[in-house]
Parts: C-alpha cells; sequence; structure tokens
C-alpha cells in the first residue's frame, strides 16, 4: 500500500507503507473512496509544529469496509462508511455526554491519506450508510468526516439559534462550513471575514449575508456597525490564532458565544479581558461522531452540499501537489482520489 | 456625611466626604440599612492593585430611599431598596440579553462603605421590597447586591442543573454561596474545596456533599475519584488567581461548565490547554439586576439564608478593623452597621 509521509517542512512524499491489517478485535480495514488535505495539516507542513520524525497524514476519510475484527458488530464487509478524525467507544460515559472527541479511548487518525486505512474502535468511530452513495455524493460526505463537523461544532458551541446574528471569523474550509452550518441552524444574519473573492463568492452561496474585509479594530469597529454596536450572538472561530482569536472575543456582545475550532497555536488569553467581555467560550476538537448521523443524511437528502470547499481533486499520488496549493492558498481545500490515475 | 477611603496598602480611614446629592433626573439617595466588604477590595487593600490617589471603597448596599430624581419611577421616598453593584438602565439591548452588568451605560457603583449612597440608574439598578423588611433580614438582603447575585452567576454560567455534579473552588463568600446557589438549582453532589473548619461547616450547611482539602495535581486527582475519572459536571471558580484557574479547568469533565466569578488577577489561560480541556467557560461581572428580584424573593421567603456568610459585624466607623479580619482570614466577610455606635 502507499501512503502520505512528512519528513520535514514541505517535504510530502507518497511512498510505500506497510498494509494495514486488523490489530485489535474492534478494528475495522477501510479501502477509501476518497481523502482529503486539512488545514490543520498545514501547520506541521510549514514548520510552524515541529515534527520529530518521518510522520503520516491525513485523517479525513470515506470509503468500503473491507474486514472487520471479530468484536464489530455495527458495520460489515462492503458496506460505505465514514468516520471521525477521533476514534471513540461511543459508550464510555465522556461519549454518553456527547464528546466523543475527548472518548476516554480516543486516538487521533493520522494515516487517513493513503489508500487503506485501520480504524480503531469501529463501532463507535464509523458510521455506514444504508446503500452505496453515488459516486457525486462523495465530495460531501467525505466533508462531513471533519471539516463539515468542525464548523458544525462551531456554530453548535456559539449556540446559534433561529435568529441569530452570527460571525464567522476564518474564509478557511471550515469558516465557510461554519457559514453553511449556520444557516441550517436558522441564523438571520451571518457575517463572514474575508478577503479572498473567492472565498467570499462560496459563503455567500452558503449562506452569508455580509462580508466583512477589514481586520483588527477596524473588523472589530465593522462588527459593532453592522450589530447594533453591541457585537454578535454568536461568533466561529475557525483560523487558531492569536489574531483571529482576539478577533472574535471583540466581536462578541456582553453574554454572547464563542464557538472556536482552529487548534490554538501560540494564543494565550488574559483573564481580565475575557472577564470583562462577558463572553461564554466552547471549543476543541470537534465531537464529529456525535453530529455524523445527522449530517450525512442531510447529504443523502441533498439538503446541503458541503463538497463545495474541494475547488481541487488531485490523484492521491500527487498529495504533495495539494499540500502546495493550499498552502499557498491557490486551493480552499484539496481532494485526494486513492482510485484516479495520474 | 462620612465614608470609607483607602489611602494606601493596609491604609483605609473613615472620613468626612461630601454629602451625597441628585446630580441627574434618574439618581436616587439611599440611606444605607447595611454595607459590607467584598472579598474583591482585599485586592487594592492588599496593594496588589494599585490605586492612583486616595480612593473611596464599597459596592454592596440596601438602605431607604431618602431622595430621587426627577425622572425616577420605579422607586420612591420611604421604600427599602438593594441595588446592584454595577449601574444598570435595564433597557438597552445588552440589558435585555440579561447582561446588565455590562449596560451601556454601566458604571461600578465605589461609595457604598458610607452612611449615605446616591446611586446612578437608580430605576434600573435597585429594586424594592413592598413593605420594609424585618430587621434579622438585612443581612441576607444586604447578600443579594452582590456576593450571593456572584455566587448565583457563578452556578448559573456553571450550568447546574437537577442532579448535576458540582465543584465549588474558593471558599470565601462568593464560593460559600455558590454552593447555597448550586443546591437552591438542584445539584446532587456539591464538592467544596476548603481547608478552614469554619468555612467547611458553613458549606456543609448550605448544601456540600463533600470537602475536599487537596489543592493543585492532588486536587484534580481527588475531584477526578469522585466524579467517574471525568472530572464535575459544572465548576465555579470563586477566587480569580491562575491557580484556582486552573484547578477548575482540569477539575471540569469534557464537555462540562465553569463559571468563573473570581476577578482574574494576573490569569493567562493557554488556549491549546483550554481547547484540548474541552470545557464551556463562561463569567465576568455578575448580572446581579438580573437576579435580584428572584433572590429578594428567596429571602423573604425563608427559603434561603445567605446572610449567614457574614460573621462578623462592626459599626460602620471600625471599617479598617472589618478589612483586617479579612486580610487576616479571620472573618469571612464584614458587616458594616451604619447605625450602630461604637
Amino acid at each position: 500500500m502507499r501512503g502520505t509521509v512528512l519528513y520535514g517542512p514541505r517535504d510530502i512524499r507518497f511512498e510505500d507503507r506497510p498494509e494495514p491489517i486488523i490489530m485489535k478485535p474492534t478494528d475495522a480495514i477501510i479501502r477509501l473512496s476518497a481523502t482529503c488535505i486539512c488545514g490543520s495539516d498545514l501547520w506541521p507542513y510549514r514548520g510552524i509544529q515541529s515534527i520529530a520524525q518521518p510522520t503520516p497524514m491525513g485523517h479525513e476519510y470515506c470509503g468500503i469496509v473491507e474486514e472487520v475484527g471479530g468484536e464489530v458488530r455495527n458495520i460489515r464487509t462492503g458496506q460505505f462508511v465514514v468516520g471521525s478524525f477521533a476514534t471513540s467507544d461511543n459508550t464510555c460515559v465522556v461519549c454518553q455526554h456527547g464528546y466523543q472527541s475527548s472518548c476516554v479511548q480516543r486516538e487521533f487518525m493520522i494515516t487517513a491519506q493513503a489508500s487503506v486505512l485501520r480504524v480503531p474502535l469501529a463501532d463507535g468511530t464509523v458510521v455506514a450508510t444504508s446503500d452505496l452513495p453515488p459516486k457525486e455524493l462523495i465530495p460531501s460526505l467525505l466533508a462531513t468526516s471533519d471539516v463539515l463537523g468542525t464548523g458544525w461544532f462551531a456554530a453548535d458551541a456559539a449556540n446559534v439559534k433561529r435568529g441569530s446574528t452570527v460571525l464567522v471569523v476564518g474564509d478557511g474550509a471550515v469558516g465557510l462550513l461554519g457559514v453553511l452550518s449556520a444557516k441550517q441552524m436558522g441564523a438571520e444574519r451571518i457575517i463572514a471575514m474575508s478577503r479572498h473573492t473567492s472565498r467570499q463568492k462560496l459563503a455567500r452561496e452558503f449562506g452569508a449575508t455580509d462580508i466583512v474585509t477589514e481586520r483588527g479594530d477596524e473588523g472589530v469597529a465593522r462588527i459593532k456597525e453592522l450589530t447594533k454596536g453591541i457585537g454578535a450572538d454568536s461568533v466561529l472561530e475557525c483560523v487558531g490564532t492569536q489574531e483571529s482569536m482576539m478577533q472574535a472575543i471583540r466581536s462578541t456582545r456582553p453574554g454572547g458565544y464563542i464557538g472556536y475550532v482552529g487548534v490554538p497555536h501560540g494564543v494565550s488569553l488574559d483573564g481580565e479581558q475575557l472577564f470583562f467581555a462577558h463572553v461564554h467560550l466552547h471549543g476543541g476538537p470537534a465531537p464529529v461522531r456525535r453530529y455524523l448521523p445527522e449530517l450525512i443524511n442531510l447529504v443523502l437528502n441533498g439538503n446541503i452540499n458541503p463538497g463545495k470547499v474541494f475547488d481541487l481533486t488531485l490523484p492521491l499520488n500527487q498529495v504533495a501537489k495539494g499540500y502546495r496549493a493550499m498552502d499557498e492558498r491557490r486551493a480552499i481545500k484539496t481532494l485526494l482520489d486513492p482510485s484516479a490515475k495520474n
């Protein structure tokens, strides 16, 4: 089998890797229909997050079950499944509270930019569709695995309700799907912060009612102008930098909610400033498994088309090209097709 | 009139001050039945929070309306009122969301350790009782002005519900009334962190089911032991130090809630740690005005007795003695009686 390995900053290789096998009776082996590159993969790719050794990459996946371990009950060979980027038993007390991405048995998936994948705790991690889905829905189903699930969690954590005024900080794929999620949850007004024409366009398509190009103090002032002077009810922070987090905190009304899903890098919050901002703050790794059944249904029923965030599709063996395109912001998100030829 | 002024670290004086007068038509003048010293007053008293000049002190109060401005409609001369430590118009869009302590017209009360007090925005800041309350209820009614309202907000912000497992970090008056609040909201288990026998006793009286004396790593381990290994559903942070905030964050289960009301001093939160803790965080200056009608009723109906946190009562002119007793932790909270003689 061949898979993706990061050797160092901007050094992505597609190379021979051991064939995944069942290691525990709760494992499943999945032949991937599609995988992709995540915005968070760019942190180590750019060397901002260091790696100690050559590191396999990828955590978003969907595909056909090829084999299951002896204790797997919920899925069977031949089924199409989508899984979360974090494994979960879906039975522990943390999972019961809906926080499967902090499951007591959690592992983060890290080898999904490959043709075949071992998924631990398969029963609690993946969700099967009743039939094999049509090929044109694969990108949107793949999106539920992380990028949509994460945008959805941002909106949920930010308490988006019918009639809410929502701000989305970050115009990456997660931010754009945060817009889509807020729209689905009934937001009345959705303000997207973006300076890129193509991303603004997709944000509008997903439901954004306003686009703000200013940042920092000017960005805050602009948001206040649009929100009766007080800030947004719900703010989705989808970047993970100090700047984006402060943009979020300063743009939320007193008593408003911030859902933050950008993995924080070098972020430090001043306690006193947060105190007087009077906001609700919730975030973390999205409990995608909680949302998967609902999101898969929304895709299968044609209610949403999150796959539109994939504006570049490449054969899996051209994965390095996909990283470059995203690093240079030429692509919003790259879908990798294991079955495509060069 | 005489009032309390802080001149520098541990230099509290009770001295002649200008008689409060109506300055705006929305003001009221209140002759105080009781006032008190707040844990937050100790920050400047100890010199941890610096003051630029001699500073009048005090923000908790109740008493009899002596005069009202021409635009005051909701209260009249002779009525007994309790007010919030933060003024509010109770009509602006922030107030409508229930965040009166971030009202667009907010001022913090700062001269209440005195015999007479000017209250701006009286209609939106104070609440009158229908009759003059009996003298023995004055301490509990005074408590609603800040210390109970703040403990109540901590419990509300921490999402305490019927059946919740609650942890209270901090055994000051706010923490103790956080215990009382959690009990009122139906918490099943209330763990109080305290090392002081008298405070442990009051915590138990208010509803604590468990007392934990350990702190830091050992404290976290003990809380985990008591909560199925995962942490508490709701954590009330009632101190405001780095140590207490980390105690709270590390003791909350994934998906659990922290209500923090200790004014943060030197607190800095690491974004990545907060992200993976997966907690909800909400706090700030308590919107006491939102809760006042309910809390006053609970006191008048005899459901709660928050005045028990006052374990020292002094004539107002002995206010300096009250500060010393609280600074040295000999008293939980000092009530100051303006009518008492030496």
